[in-house]
Parts: C-alpha cells; sequence; structure tokens
C-alpha cells in the first residue's frame, strides 16, 4: 500500500459521504444515490469520486426547478432536469431507458440541463446492463478540450460509455473520457501535487504543460489525435445542439449539462442465442495469447476486480489527503460518524 | 503530384469499375451502388476505394439468398443479408433506419450475414444525415485485431461512424477503424511495396512489424492502446454477439458481416434550436486558434474538399498501379471504356 493511502471502513467513509452531501442541501435519498455513484469510482480505484465532495463540488443549485417532460412519445423521452444534479436526474433517466427499451427494443433518453458532474458514467450503463440491457450513454462537460489542431478549450471531456450484459458474470463496460485526461484527473493531480503528463495538456498560452494546475488554466489534448478529437466532437453536438445542453460559448455553456442515453433490449432482436456469442467472444479475447507477461484485461476489468474485493473486505484504499479533507469538512459542520 | 499518381476522368473510371463489378456478376444496378460506396471513398483520398475490385474482393457468393426479415417491430428492424454484398445491403438498410427514425424518433436496425466489406461506412451515415437523421453505424469485419495485450487477431477492424446534419453544409461525418490501421491500409501499401509504421501491427509471432505482409498474416493494434481496444470489442459484441454476426473462431466468423445502426431524427426532441446549436459549435471550433500554423479540420472536412474539388473537376487522381491492375481486370474481362 502507497503510504499516501489508507484503508478505511466502506460503511463509515459511505455514512460521512452521506452525511456531508446531506449537509450540503441534499434530502437524504438524494445523498444516498449521489453518494453510490461517487463510491463507485472511488471503489473502482478512479478518479472521478469523492473527491468532488472534497472539492465542494457537490452542492444544490439556488434556483433549480423540478425535472420536467420536453417530449415523451414512444421509444423517445426528453427530460429538462430544471438545474437538478446530474447524479440524481441521469441515475433516473438510465432507469427510464430501461423500461423504455424493453417496451420498444430500443430507446432514447436525452436529458438537457442537470447541473454538476454526473460522476463516472460506467455506473449508469451498469446498472442498465444489469437489467439486462445494452446501454450507450455520452455526457456533456465544461468546455476545456482543445480539437485536434487548436489551443482552445471549447469542447468537454465528453466522456462515452457502453454497457453490454454478460451472461456469465459482471457486464462489459467500456467508459472513456474523450479527452487525453479527465478533469478531474487533474484536481486529483495538483491535489496531491503530482505533474501530469507531458503530452496530455497545455497552459493558457498553448504550452505543453506537467503542471497539473496550468493545465487547468488552459486546455486538455483530446485523446489519440484526430480520432478521439472526432469523438469528442460527437459527443459534444450529440448532449449539446441535439439535446439542448450547453453550447460551447454560451452563457449556460458549463452550467448546462446534456446527456444522451441509447438503450437496447437484446431481446428486441431477431438473434438467437445472444448469450453463447457474448460468452465466445469474451473466452476468445481471454483465450488470446498475451503480449510479454501480461493480463489480458477486458474494459473495466481491473476495476470490477479491486470494487469486488472491496467490496468483499468491507473496506476500501483511499488517499490520506482525501480522507483528511473530508474529516476537516465533517468537522466544520459539526458532523461525526463512527 | 506524387509521380505514382494519375489523374483520370471521373465519368470513365466509374463506368471501367462498374463494368467490371458486373463482370464479376453483379447487376447493373447492383454494380451501380457498389461502385457508388467505393468511389467515395476513393474520390477522399482514402484507401477503402477501388482497390477492392482490384484485389478481387468484390464479387458474388455462391448460393447467396435474398435478405430476409428477422424481426420486423416498431423502431426495430433486424434482417438477415442472406451473404448479398454488403455494400448493397447496408445502403438500404440505412435508407430503412432513416424511414423508421422518422415515424419513431429514434429506429434500430441491425443486419446480420451480409458478405464482403461494406466500404467505407461514413458513405452511409452521410447519406442518412443528408436525409436529416443523425446515424451511428457500427460493422463487424474479419478478425485480426489484438485486443489490448495480446497479439493474437481475434477483434475486427471494426469500424463505427457518426453522421450529424449540418445545416450550413456537408454533414459532420466522423469515420474511424478502431484499429491502429485499416485492413485495406495493409493491402495498398503492400501493393505498394510500402512499409507500415512500426506500432500498427504485429508478424505472426507477435513481434512488431513495418512490413505489411507480415502483419497481414499476424495481427493489427486497436488505436490508442487499452481505450481504442474497448471500442473495437463493444462494436465486436454489438455487431457479433447482439446482431448475429460472425463470432470469433466460429466458421463463419469472416464470412458473416454484422452491422448495427441506430437513426436518430432531430426532430424528435424537444429541442429549439439543432440548427443554431450545431453552427454555434462549429463555429467554435473554426474560431480556436490553431496550434502552430495548421488549419483546424472538422472529422472528415480533408476527404470533404478533396472530394468537392475531384467532383467538380471531373477528375479524379489515383495510384497509377491500382489504374493498371484495374485495366489489365478490363482486357482480361474483354471489356473497353472510352
Amino acid at each position: 500500500m502507497n503510504s499516501d493511502r489508507l484503508t478505511v471502513r466502506l460503511d463509515r467513509l459511505r455514512a460521512l459521504s452521506e452525511r456531508l452531501v446531506e449537509a450540503a442541501g441534499f434530502a437524504p435519498d438524494e445523498a444516498r444515490q449521489i453518494v453510490d455513484v461517487m463510491l463507485y469510482a472511488e471503489l473502482r480505484g478512479n478518479n472521478q469520486g469523492l473527491t468532488k465532495i472534497a472539492a465542494g463540488a457537490v452542492a444544490p443549485i439556488d434556483g433549480a426547478s423540478e425535472v420536467t417532460t420536453l417530449i415523451e412519445k414512444g421509444a423517445v423521452l426528453h427530460l429538462d432536469g430544471g438545474q437538478q444534479n446530474g447524479m440524481i436526474v441521469i441515475a433516473d433517466a438510465a432507469r427510464q431507458a430501461v423500461e423504455r427499451a424493453k417496451n420498444h427494443g430500443i430507446a432514447c433518453v436525452a436529458v438537457r440541463n442537470s447541473s454538476g458532474s454526473t460522476g463516472a458514467i460506467g455506473y449508469y450503463v451498469r446498472r442498465m446492463a444489469e437489467a439486462g440491457v445494452v446501454g450507450i450513454l455520452m455526457g456533456g462537460t465544461p468546455k476545456n478540450v482543445a480539437p485536434a489542431g487548436s489551443i482552445d478549450g471549447v469542447l468537454g471531456t465528453n466522456p462515452m460509455a457502453v454497457g453490454f450484459p454478460n451472461p456469465s458474470g459482471a457486464p462489459v463496460v467500456l467508459d472513456l473520457a474523450t479527452s487525453a485526461i479527465a478533469y478531474f484527473g487533474l484536481i486529483g493531480a495538483r491535489d496531491r501535487g503530482e505533474a501530469i503528463p507531458g503530452d496530455v495538456a497545455m497552459d493558457a498560452d498553448g504550452k505543453p504543460t506537467t503542471d497539473p494546475a496550468a493545465a487547468i488554466g488552459g486546455a486538455i489534448r483530446a485523446f489519440a489525435g484526430h480520432k478521439g478529437s472526432g469523438l469528442a466532437l460527437m459527443v459534444e453536438l450529440l448532449t449539446g445542439a441535439l439535446v439542448g445542453g450547453g453550447i460551447t460559448g454560451a452563457p449556460d455553456a458549463n452550467a448546462n449539462r446534456g446527456t444522451l442515453i441509447v438503450a437496447l433490449d437484446p431481446a428486441a432482436l431477431g438473434t438467437d442465442d445472444v448469450a453463447g456469442g457474448t460468452n465466445a467472444t469474451l473466452a476468445a479475447i481471454k483465450g488470446a495469447r498475451p503480449e510479454g507477461d501480461g493480463d489480458i484485461l477486458l474494459p473495466g476489468e481491473r476495476g470490477d476486480r479491486l470494487m469486488a474485493q472491496q467490496l468483499d473486505a468491507g473496506e476500501i484504499e483511499i488517499d490520506r489527503q482525501l480522507l483528511d479533507a473530508l474529516e476537516a469538512k465533517a468537522d466544520e459542520a459539526g458532523i461525526s460518524v463512527n
């Protein structure tokens, strides 16, 4: 174990986190949903986790209103999130996408105007896949990614995720930022006093930088050059222009989060043996010759293993600095959790 | 102009190609569709073009049967291509996806068991976007891509494409192989006697190689390491297990092509001004500061420009060796085109 890492009781960390989110102004059931999304990331060793609470990024928006339905027609549902917290709104949207796909074979649930980070979006498509439905989810985010060939952050880190039901185990979940590093990867590195790789971001003048603070004031690169930049743009158009999420340059560009969910029920297609085909495909990958001594890992498999192991143990390893920040916030708020 | 390149009359090349495809056994309207797909690539300077004719890769399958409908229900259509040529089957499937999206808001058209390459899949989503509909298309292909961490080609090059309607010009079309190089990129390099980059493929023993022939006998890498490999696997599951396309290791793994099309009608959502949002997004990208002296290009823009220019001129630049191969095939078949 890294000396800057601590192992703590999972139930205590969950309770502490929920109380902090409640103290920020959320109802208990809302806090439970928000912390469930964040702990999912934290349990997988992913930087989209509780650091959002420590950073003060989890708080209700003044003047937020109820979620309203813009369109509800057959396979299509379009919601306005009314600036409600994204982790609550999108968890519900994903549930509705599952239901709608089971009725129509395929469904689209679009959400505009949720607020704040939606957290690790693999969470939602995993839930969808656990319910038996293929989930594809794209999220629009604040604008800090430079398209290939540019130095200005006009795109979001725009993650996309796909969840595929696995008849023989945990769903196969791909969850990737279309940026070379996630925004909270910058925040985490800055808070830990670490450098970032030299090819993932640039400073405000467009010069490559390894300083996360300079990168936060500059722009992140898309992953994999033109291919990743193209994917980032497509997520931008699908979650911005199409769905009505914030458009780069507009006053609500960063506040109005857009999300597009497509859900597909395998049972609605005419394929005989989806489970058999899935098993055979995954077995072929696991049975391939490795390159060097490494394991061949499915998307998300490393995180799956870590999560299963920590859930079994009832304990979780987190950054000492993160725990300190959470405890300090709890002290401030007069929260005590045993 | 490169000395190995020639400029030829577009109408003559089209006619020559159509006659060759007819000579291979296709009906005139089928030949027209097939050549339209291939010329689209060739006009854009893309290696998915007429080299397929020169390589003998365009021919009807003995015992191919009619396309049959496995499922047709609301927003979902699932077709069995009966081993008909993929360029014909998928062009029709994309047209049906557009119609179905206009009726249901969102549509899924799945196709199993088409035969041969579908060509540059950007073609299909561009047609869909020209018809006003967002198109997402994924294609399963023969198995020659090694998942990250492996040296065996158990995945396809598995391209994905997204077409987004652009109110102010050509649709924005992203078309990317999830492999580090397209399979026909290897064929083209081999035929031209060129080396391939050292980090895109490996030989049969899993050693990195710059020899395209060794790579053809070995495996291609996914693009961008784990992210690209994850995308390749998701396309594999969606076009294989889900749709009923060929599963790696199965006898029909390479012959049974699976394709998944999702179509989404922007008019079915509750967004006020999709066109305005699209224009603003694209303008922000074009208005960003460039890195160095380069242009900031949208996905497909370089190809769009080249295509427009060659269509205007009525002339197209192609590899001398490719033209020689086509002419030789024509001579053999007794075809003469002025």
